[in-house]
């Protein structure tokens, strides 16, 4: 296979703090020899275990490269035993354009994985990290929110596996990371992501949702950044012990969970994030939008349990998920 | 003047209930003989006050719409007492593409009014309002949120206008919304906008910010359904008591009541809606995204008090509103 | 006012065929010192009545351009008693990207009269014909057809007119033009109208329909090759006889000629252009697309008579008009 | 090979009418958890043949969509014997954006097949059927238009196969059909294609082309409706005997069928669809749209025959067909 | 007439250097509150004249910008006696762009004033420095250059006026400049440019065009940079003596000077910026890019003299001027 | 492997002059039956070696196109012993829209090969020159300039070879085509490159680099006109002898050539093509346009030469190669 056609200005051995970029050459109409630059930091000091923190995964996210930049400016090599590597945006076309997928491609970057060196640039991003970045990894941290078109109670969650103890040291992360929320979560269809790309080379991979809407508080913002550093405490990488709080469990056991719409329209959310249901209550309404006076369709729970995501956009879409209801 | 090109479906003083198109003929390339149909409903009962209800000024504003399409379904004449007016989305173009201003002309509703009857679509919609709709009013509530790209504390707002018991009773409509939070408005530039459309005919006028970011909530929408419901009854056009409840006042005094950016970014909140703030807190920080390591630029508040708006998106852009404070 | 910023390659008094442009500068980001240049064609012989003859009023309408390119081909001089003027695309620009409006400014050239010189590229050729061409003609025989989004019954038509010799010389010249259907026009909205501009003049003004669809067809085409010689003769400008037809004689009498469409889906026309309806006849139903098994809307005739015109595309939007019934 | 990726609301085996959804699964900028709804019937009753009815291969072709959505509308389980599958819109997403291909990924669904299940949305449209529809059917009808930029005569076809026994039968249902002319179709590039699938796998298969321009008239709409009932009939999947009428067979041997522009410019048609020509008559003329005066290029018939097919729009660019000629 | 809706957050009365922004409220679908933020840079040291200074008239074109960025980031106040106002890109959308007219309203700045208040973005800037600072003004120095799709022999220039004083002393300052060509314009059409706006109110003006393409050279920017410099210094504003150089007087004597192409293609330049043509010679060839073997037309000088100006892109097309020819 | 779905309208072994086109189906949205026309020249007289010259295969690259339309042209066959093949636009889609890589799929040609039968378009042309073209030439010229983005010093170029016979013959011609530098190149990576194709089945293969921004000179084009001829002279296959020009060879010995933005904004060239530079010399300053005031960031050579290339347009961004150093 071909080498990766990215280069790193970094030294990913060197001693201490480097700021630098994955350079990735681009060749196109408004920039013949033009490139796609990614910021990226290494704090290292000593041995010690490798932590690879990503956000930007999709570009319309923001807790994880509001922490992962704050992260990346703040952080001393004197607090880090071992070495700490952060791309706050991932996919940095579509960070940079504020899309969920890249501007250039459309690609969606965790449909991505193991990538392409001599495929589009998102093909590209993603065999860098498949066969450079995650190899050099012990533990990896993905920030996902709800995005533009999504909301999400703020939670942290890693994935059922085959290797026990795999999993139960990324759970030990996840309650490690101190969201409000954490899940367990069984992926039904893995292909092209991420998560699968690490969780198969045997590295420790969590991942949060964190919000959404194409927004962030200061209290979602806050999450992200407490979390992050709470998992490199607990990983052992950052000095300091785990700051405490209270996260409840969520868990999504089929795809009951879900409710699509039929039909576009303008929708009446009914009932709020964190609210209860009970299977058959209408969580939303849809209005058709071409007259007055028409009958609005229900939208029901197909579960009992609590409302842990919803649609985002005032308008809704046929066919797009209106809500998801976790126990 | 020419008349005005838009037909109504409707006959505003038929008894009952009826709905309709106002139909505005709009020739283009993919239909020679294309029309704009913008859904009203009419609702009338007898002699008695008339109320004109309108929302999706701005098309990517939920809550209006949400409790028009609402109200329109649900209204039936024998609660009502005279004549409820209700066109749940004014800028209908803007509406269905949920986006502030007309896709067809980028026409921005509520700087178009007058009018002109043979100007671009949203000039032709605000002449209709202007010469055939407000003159049939005696109050009108225009629902407004956010936005896509603000977000607010929910409350309903009226002008301080040089006709003091105008302004006495919009107050009163204010107080029976029963938003938690009701506002007092100085405009200093109210030129082009159809608060001053309506004012200047000596209509009594109010107006609300529900919330943002181009969604509604089951907890906002509830906001609207029940402040409109309300506003009928304190007119006597609906029968029943009005719904009270605790509404905390606002006032945004000067221009130090906003911060701008002087710089693009990427926004990392430290203060959310409703929080306290003080003068020189700094309430956000925006990171070039360029390179990691760089240091954010502080946005700081510029007087005591409450965050009462802020921008909406993950990514500012230089120039853009950053934070609204509120006494 | 300004004088105009076109300016003619060909003059408009010498003897013989000149072919030529009308050449309007246009500044833009791909051409900074650009013009837009319009053909024009003048035939000139001795002295006589000047006819004006145009075709792309709308940019998607292709009988006038066929029979006008062909005209400016063929035309001798020695045939020629007066002159002719041709402008087989009046809105060039439209022309060239096949649709009604300019793909420039988006102006509909027949609501652009009288124009301005320091208006935009539409509005600037509008205004030349109303000052520099049409005070040189003596007759105006404009050509239209349906475009990409209609389809008409071909016919030649003019305006019932004030004055009833200027009315009565223009219905002649319909006779003359020999389309199988002529209509008498009673203009309800003539504002900004290449037709009013030329009438309000005291020039004798004829226009057609001659089919549609964005396509000519061997026959329409041969309708319009036909009739332009068959006005110019008639005129006393062509030698030769009037190659004289059958026409059938159309009215349009009021607004119940027009069915428009209150819901958008996909159209089954149940009635053809020519074909008989009676009152109350279902001439297309409706289809809402979002699924199967749903009732379609019914499209009925509101008078007797024929089908004149109807909606071209196979989708229809909201608005739309779906039926023209003349009598 | 992962499945499909698609699911459907409707059961195969389930006895009655059902209207439901191919659902398909996709994340984009717009909606992170989106869909495109598939719109689907399902007929069955007993036992007997199954019949595949598709329209909407290509978006923008008009009588197969106004066939089905009417059948699917109108069928009776106890007319049927076996099952009918009804799909009024294949490429679902071309479909309603009234393109030939779609706007997602620009997929030509004809020359798609087999598919892909991890591919474009067009790929996994075409997957589906390849490996879930079209192993349920024993005939497939495909209908086909000219779309917005071809026109051609009626008729019904089916191609010449190795399996004659196959052969056969296909033609048996396309005189069935009933369409006004019929065609034996050799198909030179026969990859990608949705009948080449179902001929692989032994199906018997039949298409349409009944007209063209992005339009449908009551007569070719007609000839659809009419000619899907017959194929069902003759089938026995539905009662009731064909409906016969008059059918004329055409041929198009080889490729100097064909007349292709190698100048853009405007058409002038001289033949229309159903004229005779002869070898060397020309068939259109194309004008150099730049300046008057100049000479068209004209077009000439390579063979004998009659004009069974054309270019619609009203200019032709470099490289289009212009004239199809048949025998 | 209402008070520009602009605000300068410099105080034009200050000593000192000031760095800021003018910035103008611009409500739209991607930032309700949001605002263009025009640089601004005011240098003050004591009494003295007032020199404007304006490079991005056109957004394309650089020598300007690179020229006042560097004298706005280096001049120092004890330099000057009087005031510098330096706003390097005057139609700073554009400039962002890159494009020579504003992507947000397509407005061309330099056809633009007097302005409007409450126009467009574009009108908006024009009436500020109409009313705002063109009065504060006693020289005004507005840098141009070819622009993406235009090259010139880099020239200064001034206007042949009315007012023979003022005309003397503009033509002193474009010697100061000290470029290698200088020209006396005399402008036909002046409507809507700032140069006009300026000269109306008494200002002496100077403006250049110094190369194009949408590029800058070492060289060219280099003129620029000398040529601010040394008009300061004639006017008496920065300290030194005027760097002298060769300056070669050019004529552009009537309309003969432009060769404009009647037909697009790929052009072959045959003289290059500078070298001698005589008339009829031939400067340059376009073919026709359809078909290889056919004639190129040829465009030929219409005049005596100097090849001053020359289309830029490799293609060109129908309308746009080929040539200047100047003596 | 299938075959290509190209079809050539000349005949390779044809004597005499053949203009005529390269066609290949594209069926898309705008033309359903639709052809990619590329114009194709073929001069032929006896026995003799084939030269196969291209241009185009960037399409905002003039100086290949201008020498081969011109070639085209006027090349008689009693010039010529053996055979030339002219294609003067590779990328024809490109060179028509005036960009780099094709408007229809984005495809960047010289990236592309080899080519596929079944894929995008710029596959597809790949395809044919891979399989029909190249077998046929003995010696290929392909034209290159530095397109819209890039500007070059003019040079003639081959590559360093394993085959040094191979080598040694391109060198001599790359000698002969006689531009003022001449370049011996080491390509990194060559993978999909149309020279690597070439060379691979041992053809004699040189390219140029002739200038760049998207446009031609008078000069450059001549340096392209002489060149071709001279080197069909070379070849022997073109009559008369080389003329003879002074030629300086260039080196480009590894990555330190090429100098990077990591920060977009105003460029300002310190340096123009063909100035000598020391290591540490600031070759150019890129400007933050953000605000006024700021420092501009220095971009340093690495090492000693003379500038060879560097970015065209004024302005840069994030990871565009700014300056490249030959020695």
């Amino acid at each position: 296979m071909r080498p990766s056609p990215i280069s790193a200005s970094v030294d990913f051995s060197a001693e201490g703090v480097q700021h630098g970029f994955l350079r990735l050459p681009y060749s196109r109409d408004d920039s013949a020899w033009g490139s796609v630059m990614i910021p990226i930091t290494v704090v290292k000091n000593g041995d010690g275990p490798t932590a690879l923190l990503t956000g930007g995964n999709h570009g319309d996210e923001y807790e994880g490269p509001i922490a992962l930049f704050d992260l990346a400016r703040t952080l001393e090599p004197d607090e880090v035993t071992g070495r700490v590597i952060i791309v706050p945006a991932m996919n940095y076309p579509a960070f940079t354009a504020g899309t969920r997928t890249s501007p250039i491609d459309k690609g969606n970057m965790n449909r991505s994985f193991p990538g392409r060196p001599d495929g589009t640039v998102t093909q590209k991003i993603a065999d860098y990290f498949q066969r450079e970045l995650l190899p050099l990894a012990d533990i990896v941290l993905d920030f996902h929110s709800g995005g533009k078109t999504l909301d999400f109670l703020p939670f942290c969650a890693a994935h059922i596996l085959p290797d026990k103890e795999q999993e139960a040291t990324a759970f030990e992360l996840v309650k490690a990371f101190g969201a409000p929320w954490a899940m367990k979560m069984l992926e039904i269809d893995a292909v092209g992501m991420y998560d699968t790309a690490a969780e198969e080379m045997g590295k420790v991979f969590i991942t949060t949702e964190l919000g959404g809407g194409g927004t962030a508080t200061a209290r979602s913002a806050g999450i992200a950044k407490r979390g992050v550093r709470n998992v490199l405490r607990a990983a052992g990488i950052l000095k300091g012990a785990v700051e405490t709080s209270k996260t409840e469990w969520l868990d999504m056991p089929d795809g009951d969970c879900f409710s699509f719409a039929e039909d576009g329209g303008l929708i009446e959310p009914l009932v709020d994030l964190g609210d209860k249901v009970r299977k058959g209550d209408v969580v939303a309404r849809i209005y058709p939008i071409g007259r007055t006076g028409a009958e609005p369709v229900a939208i029901k729970a197909k579960m009992d349990g609590l409302l842990a995501a919803r649609h985002f956009p005032g308008l809704v879409k046929q066919g797009d998920c209106v809500a998801v209801v976790a126990v």
